[in-house]
């Protein structure tokens, strides 16, 4: 089903939540199914984050697979900066103005997680509204990795007065640091290329946590940070540091 | 439809969302389908965070409706200290715990947002695993607040390699001109009741953003924080600083 002619162009992105495709709100999935193109940011390396929120939407919408197309995204574009970054937006952007102007009417920019962290939504929603007069831009969110990885190890993100933060390992360590020193809980994604210098600098302030990677897919794994082998964790990795706590309000 | 009695009893965290019946996932749908009893936190007085978990239930799945079964909750349990505060655990733990002795397989407890983000579910859950041997505790994740009002204002909550703090308007002022001080990003939760005090605080950092209020339901407002009427903000209103961000990158 697709909305309406008359209303105006609708650009949505799309949180397809971190992984298990029932993980994915029910208002995913609807927009997903009322729009008229899904776009899927993809690579040529696959098992990746990119290559993720394909798998999901196929999962939880196998429907939509007729409408469904690839837009370039490679690592690299995303977390680089300057000219090579912008390609990546300006792939995506390029590729829902051509849609639009095939006679698209709601195109769905799916994202793994929420598009509201960490993702390029905005920087693509962007572009297609300088090109496209008269788009409307909406956001529907998702969950992210670190509250999977949260439910998943049964460890509470924030109780009571407790503060969380959450951090980029590619911010680098001082700014890992920082948040550990200001905040009761402290998640930092990405932490793969790092994680051996990150596992010190947790260590060295006393803290624990753990580690996830893959939370609700097959090769899931949650590992106390004490055990991990730092060679061997994905880029795609959560560490989560939370306070320690008593038993009634602790790790379950 | 009820697990298998074989397996072991399991009492199960759901998060229900922000509000909007429709930003639940498909895997909370099924665990409340598949519970043999709802729990869902009540107070006497309507319209607060506590009835509106039943509120989404009864909307997002109706034929659940026999099997919901209300507990005890007020805010100034979920807010206050010592023996006043695990009141509110405890009568939850023992409604728990005697839908367990009556017979019930799987217990699923509803909360508002994400059991892991300011929910008292891991309180519960510890009575409950201490009382009944071998129960199964799990908990799904739901869309929080912050990620309703960062969806609904466009605003993005982190890109790049900024931060992020989450931090309750009750842990104090200074928690929050302290989370100001070291991130980019910042929300706090239950501003209404000091939000002339935590406005002055965000504003005396030159800092800008907006103020969220039944986001996705009856009553949604977003208003720039600049524009705000302190005096008439209810305790549940989530305040959403972002840093300042260029055309590409700023607010939609």
């Amino acid at each position: 089903m697709t909305a309406p002619a008359c209303a105006d162009p609708a650009l949505i992105g799309v949180g397809v939540g971190p992984g298990d495709p029932s993980l994915i709100t029910i208002k995913a999935v609807a927009t997903l199914r009322a729009a008229s193109v899904v776009l899927v940011p993809s690579t040529e390396t696959s098992g990746d984050d990119a290559g993720r929120a394909e798998q999901i939407v196929l999962a939880a919408c196998p429907e939509v697979s007729d409408r469904l197309r690839r837009v370039p995204f490679s690592m690299a574009e995303r977390t680089g900066v300057g000219p090579v970054r912008q390609r990546a937006w300006e792939a995506s952007a390029r590729a829902a103005e051509d849609a639009f102007a095939a006679g698209a009417h709601t195109i769905a920019f799916a994202t793994v997680g929420d598009p509201s962290v960490y993702s390029t939504f905005s920087y693509l929603a962007a572009h297609v509204r300088a090109a496209v007069p008269g788009v409307r831009v909406e956001v529907v969110p998702g969950i992210t990795a670190m509250q999977a990885l949260a439910a998943a190890s049964l460890t509470p993100l924030v109780e009571g007065r407790e503060s969380l933060t959450l951090v980029p390992a590619t911010a680098g360590l001082d700014a890992v640091d920082a948040a550990l020193a200001h905040s009761d809980t402290v998640v930092a994604y990405k932490g793969g290329r790092e994680l051996a210098a990150l596992l010190e600098v947790i260590a060295r302030r006393g803290r624990h946590g753990v580690l996830g990677v893959n939370i609700g897919l097959v090769g899931e794994s949650i590992t106390p940070l004490s055990e991990v082998d730092a060679a061997t964790a994905p880029y795609f990795s959560t560490v989560l540091v939370a306070p320690v706590r008593d038993a009634a309000g602790g790790r379950l």
